[in-house]
């Protein structure tokens, strides 16, 4: 079976209800599931270095193929013996298909059967993504798990315009597996470009909101033998509890041995939710972008940190922390920060938010292994407010 | 003698030559010097958390007068206990006295017998810095090491020129010093608000490049009693032997068992033919600022990492170099990071420099001590060349 062939393997070492705790092995180690990837758009978590983010207890990031390819290019990432040497993390990566920054760049791209043509926001130069071409791409990257090439179905989307978007993402998937496995048959078709022999391949599941499409969805794409699964298509302008509900009913559709990455998502409460629907990965530029914004995330809930209330306010962020922003640093001086336009408030800020992910992934699992994952996530909701805090 | 009463010691524990390795002991700890302070001129030094800056070996920092009073603004420091509390700094901290920034505004502000009036570089509005005031604002900082108020004696001036900005700075040394006692003498007179009773004040040696100028400007401040002494006006746009000149010549007048500083230079041979002529301490922001616009600092250099025949260069800036940066990122992704704009670069780029630089005096200081100052000095400049590299 392809998992074995593959660099990579999961198993589930604990379940409690349908969460699940467990391990993905990869050709650069371990990532403990539940997992967040912090995302690295451009190779690097926008404000950190490796370091910090290795401190923090990531074990896995998130880097964009659709950013990489415009600049530096796969082929340079590639003759730099590939993402990880080029960008000097040796941890497990994760690269997504290009598929979603193509299709968020509106009116400068066209859709046809065979791919996406469009133009670079960087030069406004013409390019293309097809399956074989992105993964190609992430070939050339070497990441430890790529993704199938899929189109993100827009919201609202009807019926039809939904099944129309999750057949062509299903077309798309056949294409970018059968590109996948031949390269790994014969990796010399890329002329030495394949930078990570042992990587691994997710499908997408897309379908909207609508049951049947989803379920649809994850059966012919599981068919195809991907060594994990996502789900698509979401956090895209739904109501929350639509999103819990499609995340809850795919779920369960996708096989039990296999990783379970729900992309793109989400706030700290969705993450929980989506947990106890049994998801085990997660990426997310929420507390990365909304830090460098000045929103920082905190055990009660989101923190403007520009307010003006803060100026004189002594208290760390959020008292109960143990990241370095908060064991070290005061609201007023981070308000400061903000408002002074200092880079180094974005790190402090970057800091913060990612530990309270980070920190909330490891709590999950924790109580998962101990079988207290639903007085976890009691607890968690009675403190967590998504409304901003006084 | 004032020394004493101040929380500021110095001690001289040995000479090579003119060039001297000693200690200076503050509120906050120990400066080994010679040493260099990273610049944080609002508080922070761009683009690192406290804990980079830490890493990197630096014992003191500077803070801007000038910018701190204006955003946050001195009184919200002291009401947070000083600066040291406010930004969560607890090593020695070093204030100029506003008067540099306030000089270089150009017609935005005038200058009277009594002080400078000029309009904030934020918001336009009308604000007055006098020796007495920017006394007591650095009262309210709370630095470890406060500054005269000075008129910076711009370049090229006339002898004449010099010589009035020279007995101006006098003056207002007088009024900086007799305004300083007076709260070390009756901190009450800030209302709570003089928040390092340990704080010392050194005065500034002006003159240009006149001989004679400085001559009379080392005299009259060094009688005024000052726990150290700066070289103020230079690196304003001299040529470099004429500085050289200046600062050998100014450094001998003044007392030997005084800290010795060179305000605002310079480039790493600056540093070293400085300390060859006695000169303990230094800030700049060269190494910072350079850092953030893609200029490395290496033992054969500058390197100027946006250079398009870095684009594959797997080599690390300067491959003798142990900092971070270098043990673990090429050229190519350091470029990279650059060409994109990511802040990562800037911060990487920085943690560079601020280690050579820092590198630099740790060696002399040990050359210093083991009596090699000369050979350190020839080697030095043996392999540093100002000329970008290619």
């Amino acid at each position: 079976m392809p998992q074995s062939d593959s660099g990579l393997s999961f198993r589930v070492i604990h379940r409690d209800g349908e969460a699940r705790a467990g391990e993905m092995i990869t050709p650069h180690g371990v990532v403990r599931t539940p997992a967040f990837a912090p995302v690295g758009t451009r190779g690097a978590v926008k404000g950190l270095t490796h370091r910090d983010v290795v401190g923090l207890g990531a074990e896995i990031v998130l880097a964009n193929t659709y950013h990489l390819e415009l600049r530096p290019g796969a082929r340079l990432v590639a003759r730099a013996g590939g993402l990880h040497r080029f960008i000097g993390w040796d941890r497990p990566i994760l690269t997504d298909s290009g598929g979603y920054q193509v299709f968020s760049l509106g009116d400068r791209r066209t859709i046809d059967e065979d791919g996406v043509s469009f133009r670079s926001h960087l030069d406004g130069s013409r390019q293309r993504l097809t399956p074989e071409s992105a993964t190609d791409i992430q070939a050339r990257l070497g990441s430890d798990v790529a993704m199938a090439f899929d189109e993100c179905t827009s919201f609202p989307a009807s019926g039809a315009e939904a099944e129309a978007s999750m057949r062509r993402t299903l077309r798309w998937a056949r294409r970018s597996r059968a590109r996948f496995l031949a390269l790994r048959d014969d990796p010399g078709r890329l002329r030495g470009e394949v930078t990570n022999p042992g990587q691994a391949q997710f499908g997408i599941v897309q379908g909207s909101v609508y049951e049947g499409l989803r379920a649809a969805s994850a059966r012919a794409t599981t068919a195809l033998g991907f060594e994990g699964y996502a789900i698509g298509g979401l956090s895209v302008g739904e109501p929350v509890d639509v999103m819990y509900r499609v995340v809850a009913g795919t779920a369960r559709l996708l096989p039990d041995d296999r990783v379970r990455y729900l992309m793109g998502t989400g706030m700290p409460d969705d993450l929980v939710e989506s947990v106890a629907a049994g998801i085990d990965l997660f990426d997310c530029v929420l507390p990365t972008r909304n830090a460098r914004n000045g929103q920082l995330l905190t055990r009660g809930g989101p923190l403007s940190i520009k307010r003006a209330e803060f100026a004189d306010d002594a208290r760390p962020p959020d008292p109960g922390c143990r990241c370095y922003t908060c064991r070290r640093y005061s609201r007023a001086y981070l308000r400061y920060l903000h408002v002074a336009g200092e880079m180094t408030g974005r790190t402090l800020n970057t800091l913060h938010n990612l530990h309270f992910y980070l920190d909330t992934m490891r709590r999950m699992r924790e109580a998962i292994l101990f079988g207290t994952f639903e007085s976890f996530r009691q607890r968690f909701h009675e403190t967590f407010s998504r409304r901003p805090r006084s």
